[in-house]
């Protein structure tokens, strides 16, 4: 049995049997965090941070996919950690994943420095001067840097990794030459990069990313996502990456 | 009647008639020229420049597709630009084209600062120290930054071009922080990007570039070129690109 507060509820997460609490007012997951998870290079001894987890869903699925030895979701908006807190009791999973009440740019003095293996994010990916919003909204803050921007994340990231750590993030293509900026204003090595095209005549609609601290240079661009087939149906790699197709 | 040297050749173009003059011991031009071309935006009134013209392929093209008023091709071996002046007379274009015997690195001394519209470039895509490299071999210095590298490139355009002047190259994905650095370096801002895949699945093969010098930031990244349908023959953009289907 789980005690829900008005407006949330369960969603099956179709891996391991993991479940999720989300609040239907607030910010639901959705195809970003299944992608970035999916995407991240994670080890089994790794010690894994989420700067900005909101609801859980990026621990919840690194563990499900990766099973590191340890992962820390880092969330400012207090009602929104104690939503992800019970969503990984729930789960039985408060030994593995601790979610971290407080805001990304203390979480080095608050958590260590230099001490993580890899560092994930699905970061807010508006400009905060761009569009409308509230500060008290949950689902801006996750929208819009309000609370932190580009540059603040990726600094945050480069001092709680070990040097060779992996900074890992999915962020929007039009903000790309802002990732490599930051990126290398903080020592990092752009890997890995892939784009997410909605169809395969598309321009791309996200990228995913993966930087080391203080890697040696050598960028690899993958071969793309294609979320939908021609139909409007799902394709297969999206399929295999939920699972079983069922989405 | 064209007079020919030893080891070259007359190929049409499919573009209007024009014709170019290529030696088959030499580099010839590939796609990536064709591609560039289309990809450029360039006005009727624009002044244009080409850095590293080669056979001059691409003020060739340039004029067969966009009619700007004047191009001007650069090219630092002088057996090279001495067959491309020929390719332009015998197209009747040598009041249009002009080729410029040169280095990239002197050219704004020798053609003037700041007057250029727009800047094309399809350099060496390698490091100089990468890949055995042969100085005399006009192969290797189309291939490999012998001559001049990429920061020294994007220098030399910012300082050709007008502010609001258009810089546009096509290079390999891998380098694409370096290229990111040095726009930024040189006050480019980069405004467009096209990937262009071998086939829908494949990691991208090259990209195209456009920035604009002292530009206001929003890149967008455009939908894709896939050369290659999956049976294998030439898609129908490519088709389109080299004009009525004959490749």
């Amino acid at each position: 049995m789980v005690d829900l507060k008005p407006d949330e509820r369960v969603d099956d997460l179709d891996l391991k049997g993991l479940r999720i609490i989300q609040n239907s007012k607030w910010f639901c997951f959705g195809i970003d965090a299944v992608l970035l998870a999916s995407f991240a290079s994670i080890k089994k001894k790794d010690r894994v941070i989420d700067l900005g987890t909101g609801t859980g869903i990026i621990p919840l699925l690194v563990y499900g996919k990766h099973t590191p030895k340890e992962i820390v979701g880092v969330e400012i908006q207090e009602e929104v950690a104690e939503m992800a807190q019970r969503s990984i009791e729930m789960n039985g999973l408060q030994e593995l994943i601790k979610i971290h009440l407080g805001d990304i740019k203390n979480a080095q003095k608050e958590l260590g420095s230099y001490g993580f293996d890899a560092a994930l994010s699905n970061p807010p990916y508006k400009r905060a001067n761009t569009g409308i919003v509230n500060i008290a909204d949950t689902k801006a803050i996750s929208r819009h840097e309000m609370l932190i921007n580009l540059d603040e994340l990726v600094l945050a990231a480069s001092m709680l990794l070990k040097d060779g750590g992996r900074f890992c993030m999915i962020h929007r293509p039009e903000r790309l030459k802002d990732i490599f900026l930051s990126l290398n204003k903080y020592k990092f090595e752009p890997k890995r990069m892939k784009f997410v095209h909605s169809k395969v005549h598309d321009k791309p609609a996200m990228l995913l990313i993966e930087a080391v601290k203080g890697g040696g240079e050598f960028l690899k661009i993958e071969e793309p996502i294609y979320v939908y087939n021609d139909d409007g149906s799902y394709s297969n790699e999206i399929l295999a990456m939920y699972g079983k197709g069922q989405l």
